[in-house]
């Protein structure tokens, strides 16, 4: 099932998508939760990041081709670093590139969705605490990157965690997915799940180790080759099969 | 006035702290916010991270001796990184090195908690954003930070971010403070505020241009000199003039 989290009217709202309706429901998105009986139409309503992590990792260096186009060495064990909530960014809502900010890239990425609390998991029972999938966009601004001694605005600056549109809970195998980034409609990045360097078993499994994992917490698994700019006035989408489109466009803020 | 939070009976209340005893309030710590009448003792109380961050920064390389020691240049803006609230750890409670670790060391540190919102706010008018000052421990395990791509579990494992004991909210001068570290009662870093690199308001002003700040957002402002191991059985105090003092025993866990 799709689950969406909307506003109507100025109310946020939890729901079902079903073709072109949202079922709305009540109680916890991660826990008990019922059909309210209410029906929205879906183009009628403001979608919003379908969860409020407490917390968001990120993989670098997790698809061998993007690995080389960094001119980075192969990374042996995931390679997580923390967005800050803050920067979450809602479907359509725009992507705003700070003044001075310099080039920035998009970066097309499956969302893993915890479910479940999770802490020292093995592979073997990872899946068990996924919630669903989604859809993200590590936004990154390269001379940041660069030049400051940690990820921070470089990933984390507001607005550089698009998010959404919805989460997909019935994704047997995270790695049979297909990822596909659209800069302006112009297909710009394309790759496979099962090209990940750490699985998402794997990938929960290391981070449980030492960090613990609440139901809504985000994974960004990475992004593959053909990483580039965007900038003012363009749109960026992010599909993954089976799940749906993430659509933002970008603002670049005056010098 | 030292605003604390804490359990009683399995429920988390927030209190003013009097003496030895502990004020019961209502309402929101950053808004409105009312006394109940009720008074405990301090001593029969379990105090609590004082605020529960949507965020937690760190400042890196923020006295010059400690950049020296750290070996490091001499950095020309502040160095922000990110430590993740599921790292937070309540006064008393043990910080836990986890099987694999290394060697881990203690860093006394003086904490900001934001008041109201921030977003672009200047140097000059950065204090109004502040609700307080508390003490934090940004406990760093070496062979991680300098091995992983980033900084995620050298300084976000759980239990590496003790946090409190309470929240001063009368200082209006945060470079006039002394803070102390005690190692089983051996002080171990001593310095006064004033020799921070980048002072509270141009480290707030400075995060604030790109990532929002939220009320009870918290900014580590980064470790003096003398940055050492701890391990199984040692107890880490980090003291702040007018504030208080942040105990924390220690335990390893075992390979």
């Amino acid at each position: 099932m799709k689950f969406a989290r909307f506003a109507v009217n100025g109310t946020v709202k939890y729901g079902i998508v079903d073709g072109d309706q949202l079922r709305e429901i009540r109680g916890d998105l991660f826990g008990d939760h019922t059909p309210t009986g209410t029906v929205y139409r879906l183009d009628a309503v403001k979608l919003l990041t379908p969860c409020v992590p407490s917390k968001i990792l990120a993989l670098g260096l997790n698809y061998a081709l993007h690995v080389q186009e960094s001119k980075r060495p192969m990374p042996k064990q995931p390679e997580p670093f923390f967005k800050v909530p803050s920067s979450l960014c809602h479907p359509g809502d725009p992507i705003v590139i700070p003044a001075g900010a310099g080039e920035t890239h998009y970066e097309g990425e499956l969302v893993v969705v915890i479910g479940k609390t999770a802490k020292r998991v093995s592979p073997e029972e990872a899946l068990d605490y996924v919630f669903g999938y989604t859809c993200g966009n590590d936004v990154s601004v390269r001379p940041w990157q660069r030049g400051d001694l940690q990820w921070w605005r470089a990933k984390s600056s507001d607005t550089f965690a698009p998010l959404g549109p919805w989460i997909e809970t019935e994704i047997p195998d995270p790695s049979r997915l297909t990822l596909e980034t659209r800069l302006n409609g112009q297909v710009k990045q394309h790759t496979t799940t099962d090209q990940l360097l750490f699985n998402v078993p794997t990938t929960i499994s290391f981070i449980s180790q030492v960090v613990t994992l609440y139901p809504g917490d985000c994974i960004y698994t990475g992004t593959p080759e053909g990483v580039g700019p965007m900038d003012d006035g363009d749109t960026v989408e992010i599909e993954i099969s089976g799940i749906g489109v993430l659509r933002n466009p970008v603002v670049r803020e005056k010098e």
